[in-house]
């Protein structure tokens, strides 16, 4: 069994191999400069970690394990242009140091790229993963119109919020443990199982995102805490104290993460004051024990002995206390 | 055997049973209103005339059919967005009407939707042809990038314009019939004939725009004619034109096309005087005719009944006539 660090840079490795050194530079000097400013990988590494569960031998997943990657990496150069995002990993996004054309152009290549390497699967597998890769990747195209849709939308509920989420973040999560299980040769049962652990895990995940931006330790967090609420993100938090508020208290959270005249400071000030009297600190972490819970049983369920997911039940503690 | 008009009748059937009214609604309505404005559905009705040649059958080829002609509607979706296109097919480019961030995303959603019919392919199928798909789509993007990159250079050679268009037009008209023929059986030796012949033919074509949009009949070809010498844009006539002439007519050349002073209808004349007395009409319809030549030689030797490959020849011969 593999650690998942150890899995990590596996794929690191395998993705450097990738030659995107061609011509035209214009389309492949941004590919190669997005896929080495890294990222924590965590997608692939899933995936093999997904395929480790079932076989020792996890090279039938690299293929796919690189594909998920790079479809995420495209996924980010189009939502920065979308979000007009200056900075991703402490470097300048691709539409900034280059421009919007390129960003989309070079994005389009790299989605290819992923396809490219699923054609190296072989035809059994790709029967059942290309199907999955697609519909995944039609999910996250969804949840990205759903993010920029609730932009505009006064009354984004808990589930839409939830759903949300899960189509831009989680099924491409779920999406690589499944994958990796299929590689590893197993039953389509357990490979659902990987599949909702991973969409739990997911969840979680982006819940405690939500939970970090606002009560995150500064100096570990790696950047300014209150981001969303100066932003007016509609994220799990405010969407629920929105939700359980009085009128009064409704209107000043409403009013304060719309204001342009609230000095930013104080906006964080007074909804964190809010989210403290509401409780939404303690209602966001009783949901992520809820998703995780859930992820735990599932993995339970996998019908192989309890040693050979212990990396992913490491992985999943390690999510869970994580404060940044 | 059915004719190109009765294929193009039976793609657009098959495109329009294909649902696209789902949620979220601004993902897919850009990409119902893209499909449903139609074009001339080339690529997908030369695909089934690729199946038809070898096999009386052209359903198998129904969804790789489909598949090119939405990959070849993404690419317009994004390739408006670069070029600030405000029309197309007589109707509202997709990012004026929405925006651009709504184009960049329904757009990439074709491209997996494109992804997704392929998986419908059987297993021996996919295997063939998920290569040549991504070879073709990668390579798609390859020649955007050129046509952009051209648009700041100064020196562009025939060859390097020849292969620019081979890239953005000729290979997914050449990947189509390949594929075509593919699903109807063909040997790989007749297949790749099918596909030098879509390259030629796709050449010619590309060519012959370059021609009629200074040479064309204004009332037959439906948009004035000019817009290349009034934008600047390095075709193929213009290219040969710098390149053969003499050094004041060289100037006068590059100085007409980069003014802003002149007016269009006098840049227009000054050019067009230049390329008559270079008689760059005849160079560039000896060009057209050469890559006919080359398109009918492959065509001639694909090992079917000559009867088998009249649909070809007579598309072949209309493309040669058009004046639009």
């Amino acid at each position: 069994m593999l650690t998942i660090r150890e899995l990590q840079n596996i794929v690191s490795r395998n993705i450097s191999n990738i030659d995107f050194d061609k011509e035209p530079l214009g389309l492949y000097e941004p590919i190669s400069y997005t896929m080495k400013t890294g990222g924590k990988r965590i997608r692939p590494a899933l995936c093999l970690a997904g395929c480790n569960i079932f076989s020792d031998d996890v090279t039938p997943a690299y293929p796919i394990a690189s594909a998920f990657e790079i479809f995420h990496n495209f996924t980010l150069l189009h939502d920065d242009i979308m979000d007009n995002s200056p900075i991703r990993r402490n470097k300048e996004t691709v539409h900034i140091k280059w421009n919007s054309n390129t960003a989309i152009l070079s994005g389009d290549a790299m989605m290819i790229k992923s396809y490219e390497l699923l054609s190296d699967l072989s035809p059994e597998l790709l029967k059942v993963i290309l199907p999955l890769f697609n519909k995944t990747a039609l999910q996250v195209c969804e949840g990205q119109q759903y993010d920029m849709d609730f932009e505009n939308k006064d009354d984004v509920s808990e589930a839409e919020y939830l759903n949300m989420i899960k189509l831009k973040t989680s099924v491409l999560i779920a999406a690589s443990l499944k994958a990796g299980a299929v590689c590893g040769g197993a039953s389509e049962y357990d490979a659902d199982l990987l599949y909702e652990f991973g969409l739990n895990t997911g969840l979680a995940f982006q819940l405690k995102d939500d939970l970090l931006d606002v009560y995150g330790n500064t100096a570990l967090f790696g950047k300014k805490t209150g981001n969303d609420i100066i932003t007016g993100k509609k994220t799990f938090l405010l969407i629920n104290a929105l939700q359980i508020s009085d009128n009064k208290t409704y209107m000043i959270l409403k009013d304060t993460v719309k204001s342009n005249e609230i000095r930013n400071e104080d906006k964080i000030k007074i909804v964190t004051q809010i989210y403290d009297k509401l409780q939404i600190k303690e209602l966001t972490l009783n949901k992520i024990k809820e998703f995780h819970i859930k992820a735990l049983q599932s993995l339970k369920a996998v019908s192989v002995d309890e040693a050979r997911k212990s990396e992913l039940y490491e992985f999943v503690s390690k999510l869970e206390e994580r404060e940044k």
